[in-house]
Formats: structure tokens, sequence, C-alpha cells
């Protein structure tokens, strides 16, 4: 029986001709970058195309690209590189009711690489940070967000789409608001001749196969992608800095990607990158729709023959990605049922594979006034390229057989 | 004109074994390793199995290896990692005399990416460092690591053998040693129950293709390894970690590698760096005979006919990797020369290609008294498995003809 993956969220299948153009990079231009002799100079060359190439799906400048080893480390490098970057001599001038520390605010539905670093933090005593609830549908205020700044804001961290629940966060509009705070000159982090702060951070890890992201348009500083979540290879992914972000670099080496991110460039793996971003801004609009219709089948279809079906986030148009379908089950054993399903050759999620030792989801106690029943219920389709119509049928029955017969 | 590579060293091709077991990987396990599905399962038994292959190469235990994103990332976890777990409240206790910060040995001729990660704990203010001088052969006394020694040291961190000239530290030795002061409760870091500290780090990204990697026979508690420097795939390597060292991740998120380093693991090129490193421990007695000869009979015939070749580091059997050659030839424009060679069909290098904005080696600078005109003039061979004993006569012959007629 052919096996059907409904958990694109958690990682998707290597594109083929994503693997194509790994494989015939190894061949052609397997030298390191850094060496001047020929197969350096074409290991540069294939490096350098693919920063350009990736760089122009963001609308950025090939040198904002700093190649990562995937989503975890490039939010790390976002939120740990601007924090030891803040220069803390401004921070000493502080009147009594502001904290001494550097500020930073997020959301509660961040991915567990945006919060842990946050956590850390807080741990040792290097920041304090702020975490706006979402709202029941999932989605931030962007007021709310602006509310929460501080003087001694160094950093807004939000996701562009969320992981589990595939809620849209309004990241432009928080873009445009924050501009004007950094105008407003009410930061003294800032020198009189600079706006830098509040840096602008996002994760766009599961964004690109679904959303432009345009760093422009955004009004992003700092931007987070993963290429195994839209077809590339795994262990690589990528961080757009805007020029002027300051950003002290995490690992430390020979100084490559302009002294950002030490270490060999993985060049294979970043020019399958490149080639999946490519795609996945080439597809988005036509598989955008296409993949909408089958979530939207699949939900009504579940709906139609369950009393008990609970949605997770906004369903709205522009709310949500439109591969994404979370529902809680309240009283049914959703992890259980996760196995049921695998044996009848469909894989979906409870939540974040990311979150394996977690009883409950924190994304879904958040929309949900902390319900444990909802939030320990949980069930996650994430739609891809290869989910077929004839799939979703299949998958339906078989959820709706199996909660028939709980 | 058949390109010859001699710049194994900056890194390897990809061995087609490597290759294809990564290939039927992606096609076979392309899951998240932290699913739960059938796809999530092929891709952690996969992972899995690697991790066992990994650590039988290494006489290690499975759950002692932590994948990472190669050397860098494995030096800089190894050296942030340790400097943040110390126990800082047993500095407090110390009477003058001696520093109130953690203490790091280390030599003169390490890795940028083991020097780096010294150097901003020194500006930050965060451990103080002993950089050991290694002798005019390029190999550091085991006493005079031991000596630097002082009740604070909470590192030792010594690499295996070089990347640019090949010698061989004397690890074992060194472990040895360390073990009987770690006996001797002469550290101020260790509680009366344990010995954890000194711990003992070595970067042995340049050796599993000719030396043995077994961590009790050296006595480290944590080694560094990279797949590229091996014919495995860029972006990827590992860090062995032995059971009751404290270290602190340096990547935080979902808490893969139990602990030690989040992010969603890069199965495909785990299972080829398994699979390198198991290539590599098994063809090693035979490849390091047949490399030998190849190198001694190019330093034979370049010494033959040229005045003014210096070596640079032991040549003595034992004290220096099989496949490295690295000379200096004063008054000559080695960069120049090595584009000549590039032109006429042979890749080599002059130094690291992690320091290509520096003017000179550091390595050679260390054994050479600081002689600029030696610094300056330096050229490396790094012979590998595709090198053969015609490609040795036309690079001898390439090399000679050069050098008449500067």
């Amino acid at each position: 029986m052919k096996r059907i993956y409904l958990d694109y969220a958690a990682t998707t299948p290597l594109d083929p001709r994503v693997e194509k153009a790994m494989q015939s990079l190894v061949r052609k231009a397997f030298g390191n970058p850094s060496s001047i002799h020929a197969e350096g100079v074409a290991a540069k060359k294939a490096l350098d195309r693919a920063r350009t190439a990736v760089a122009r799906c963001l609308e950025a400048h090939a040198e904002e690209v700093v190649f990562t080893s995937g989503g975890t480390e490039s939010n790390n490098l976002a939120i740990f590189g601007v924090l030891e970057a803040v220069d803390t001599r401004c921070l000493k001038s502080l009147t009594s009711g502001v904290g001494r520390l550097p500020h930073i605010v997020t959301t509660n539905i961040e991915h567990a690489s945006g919060l842990e670093p946050l956590r850390q933090l807080e741990r040792e005593g290097k920041a304090e940070v702020t975490y706006v609830p979402v709202e029941q549908n999932g989605i931030v205020k962007p007021g709310e967000i602006i509310a929460a700044i501080k003087p001694n804001t160094a950093l807004v961290s939000v996701m562009y789409a969320n992981n589990e629940i595939g809620t849209i966060q309004p990241i432009r509009k928080i873009g445009q608001l924050l501009s004007a705070v950094r105008d407003s000159k009410f930061s003294i982090l800032n020198s009189p001749n600079e706006r830098r702060y509040p840096v602008f951070h996002s994760d766009a890890c599961q964004a690109p196969s679904y959303l432009p992201c345009l760093v422009n348009a955004l009004g992003v500083d700092l931007l987070s992608l993963d290429a195994h979540k839209i077809y590339g290879p795994k262990g690589v992914g990528a961080l757009y800095v805007r020029p002027g972000t300051m950003l002290s670099p995490q690992l430390l080496g020979g100084g490559q990607e302009r002294g950002h991110r030490s270490a060999t460039e993985n060049v294979p793996g970043i020019v399958g990158f490149a080639e999946a971003l490519h795609s996945a801004s080439e597809n988005r609009k036509k598989e955008s729709e296409r993949i909408k219709k089958l979530r939207d089948a699949l939900y009504s279809s579940i709906l139609q023959n369950n009393g008990i079906v609970i949605m997770n986030g906004s369903m709205k148009e522009g709310e949500r990605l439109p591969n994404n379908l979370n529902i809680s089950l309240p009283g049914i054993d959703t992890e259980f049922l996760t196995l049921q399903l695998d044996a009848a050759g469909i894989a979906v999620s409870t939540k974040s594979s990311c979150l394996k030792n977690e009883k409950e989801s924190y994304v879904i106690s958040a929309i949900a006034s902390r319900d444990k029943a909802r939030a320990r219920s949980t069930l996650r389709f994430t739609l891809g390229r290869g989910t077929t119509s004839d799939d979703i049928k299949r998958v339906a029955e078989a959820v709706n057989n199996l909660l028939k017969s709980k």
C-alpha cells in the first residue's frame, strides 16, 4: 500500500531536481571555496551563484545572505548574535524603573529553537524577555508587540508562520510599526546617527513554499530559513542579515561568511538550498491554491463526520498556511491515533517533532486558555507537493473510521 | 590534461561509496528522526546505525557521539561548552597569585577554529589562556603542557595532527599525564568525588585517514572530527563526549543529540560521515604506507634539485602525517608559484585555506623563530587516495622546472 506522508512541516523529501544539482556540484566543484586553485575557484563560483540566487528570492543583496547549518542555527545566531553585540555601556545610563539588561520582545508560540535561546538568556541574567501572547486565533496583534517595546529593547523576534498551527503573523505590519519606533529615537541603544534598534528578526522556516519572503517588504533585519522544510537537504539554511545590523558570530575560526559564520562552506548543501528556495518561489502561487483545496476538503470531511473536532488557529484567508490543518479531539488519545494511522500507511503528527518529550503542545495551550484536554489531543496534517486528491480521500476515510470506533 | 589535486588537507572529494550510501538514505529514510511514524522511525534507525558505526571506529559508546555541522562547530562546542559549564563558584575561593578565571592550556599551532574561540574568551575576560609553544619540529612537549596546568585549569586543548605541517602531537602521552594530574586532586574545579577537570580535548579533524582515533587509548574527553577531510560530505562532523564531561550546549532548541546540540539531524550527511570514517579506519594502514612512499619521493626529488628548500616540521616516523609535505622556499613568491602550478594542472596550497587573508603562516612562524622569509614562502602538498606515482613525477618535474626558472 502506498504510504501517504502528511508531515511536511516536520521535514520534506528531497526534490529530485535539488538532488541532481547537488550531485552535479559534488562532481564538478568539490574544492574548498577558500582555496586559490581551480578546484577552489569552481567551488567559490558555485557558492557565489547560490548566494545570488538565494538573495534574489528575498529581493536582497548576495552579501546579506549568511549560510548556516539550518533553521535552529539561524535562530540561535540571530538571537545570541544580536544580544551579544549590544553595547552594554548604553544600559548603564538607565534610570530606575527600567531594567539594566537588554530587552527582547517575542510571542509565546515561537519554535523551540527561537524560545530556548531566550530562556537561556533569561536564566543567565543576560536579557529580559517579554512573551506577548497571541490571540485565540493564534495570531499576535502588532499593536501589542509595539506596546511591549521599551527603550532598552534590542530585539523583536516574531515567527512568520507557525510550525504547529500554520498561523501567519503580521510581519509586514510589525515591520512598519517598528520602523516608526526606530525613527522616534525612543531607543537608548541607538547612537544619534543610527537607528539599528530594536532589531527585527523573523523565523521564516515554514514560510517559503507558501509565502513571499521579501525582506524589504516584510521590514525584517534578520530572517531565518531552512532547506529541509522546502524540499532541500538537511543540515543547511540561511540567515538574512540587513547591513548595519550588529551581530556577534557564534562560530569562530576561519572567518568564512564575512566573519558571521566560520566553517568550510557546505557548498553542495548550499547549492541544493538555493535550488529549493528558487523552486519554492516559482511554484508558490499555483501550489498554494492546489494545496489549499485539498486541505479544506480534508477538514470538511473530518468535521462533517465528527462532532468533537476543534480547529486550532485561524482558518481565514491569509492568516494560515494553506498546507496546515491542526485540530484537537478532546478525550481522544491522538498519539495512539497517529500510530493507528501510521499502521494504515498514513504519516501525520500530534505536534512539533521538536517537542517529543512534552505531553502537551505549548502552542495549543497558548491559544486555548490552557485547556489541557485540547492541548493534549492535537492532530496535525501538513500537506505537500506529493499530496493528491486521492490521498486526501483515503486519509479522511481512515480518520473518520478510526474516530467512529472510539 | 588530467588535474592533479594535492590539497587533501583543505578538503577531499566525496568517496563514491559514501555518496551512494547518502543517496540511498535520501530515498529510503527522508523523515525527521523525531517523528513517531514509519518515515521518522526509518530515519531514526539510520541515525542510530550511523552513531554506532562512528562509535565503533572510536572504540566508544554510541551515546558518546554528538553529531555537529563539522570540525569548526565541534571545536567551538568543545571549548565554549566546557568553559560555560565550569561552576564559577569554585573560583571564588582562589587565593591571590592565581587568577579567578577558568584557565585553558593549548598550543600555539592549533587550527583557527580552535584558536579563535580561545581569543574570544580572553577578549571577553571569561578565561585565561596559556599557549604552550611547540618545538622547532612542530611538536609540543607533553611535560610543558602539564607544567602549564594550574589549579583553575578547566581545559587542555591540543590538536592531534596539524593541518599545515602534518605534525602529530603526543596526545596519548598528554592523556596519561593528565590522568595523573586529575587523580592528584590538584584541581580546585573538581568536587571531592569526581575528577573531571582538566578536561582534555583534541582536534582530530586531519587524523582519521592516517591515525587511529581510539578515545580511551588517547585518553581524551572530547575529540573533534570532520567528514569532509576524510572523503565524506561537507557540513557534518562529530564531537566525541566522554560521559561525565560538563558541556553547555551551544545550539538550543528541540533538544536533539541528548541536549548537546539541537537541530533536526542531518541524517544523510551523518550516514555519509559514518561510512567515510569506517572507510578511513579500514584503509588506514595500507593507504598510509602507500602515501608515505609517494610523499617521500616528492620530497627527495624537490630537495635534490633545489638548494633553498627548508622542511617545515618533523619528518620522523610517527611524528608526521604520511600525506603531508610542507616546505619553505625563502625568497620565492609561493603564492605565485601556486598559481603557476595551478595553470599547469596541479592544485597545491601555501598554507591553511582558513587563513587566506593573512600574509604568513602563524604555524610556520611558531616553529621558525618568527623567521618571516620562511613563514611567507611556504608550499604545502597534501596527498590523498587519488594520488598516483605518475602524479608525483609530474608534480616534482613541474615544481623543479618552475624553481629553476626563478
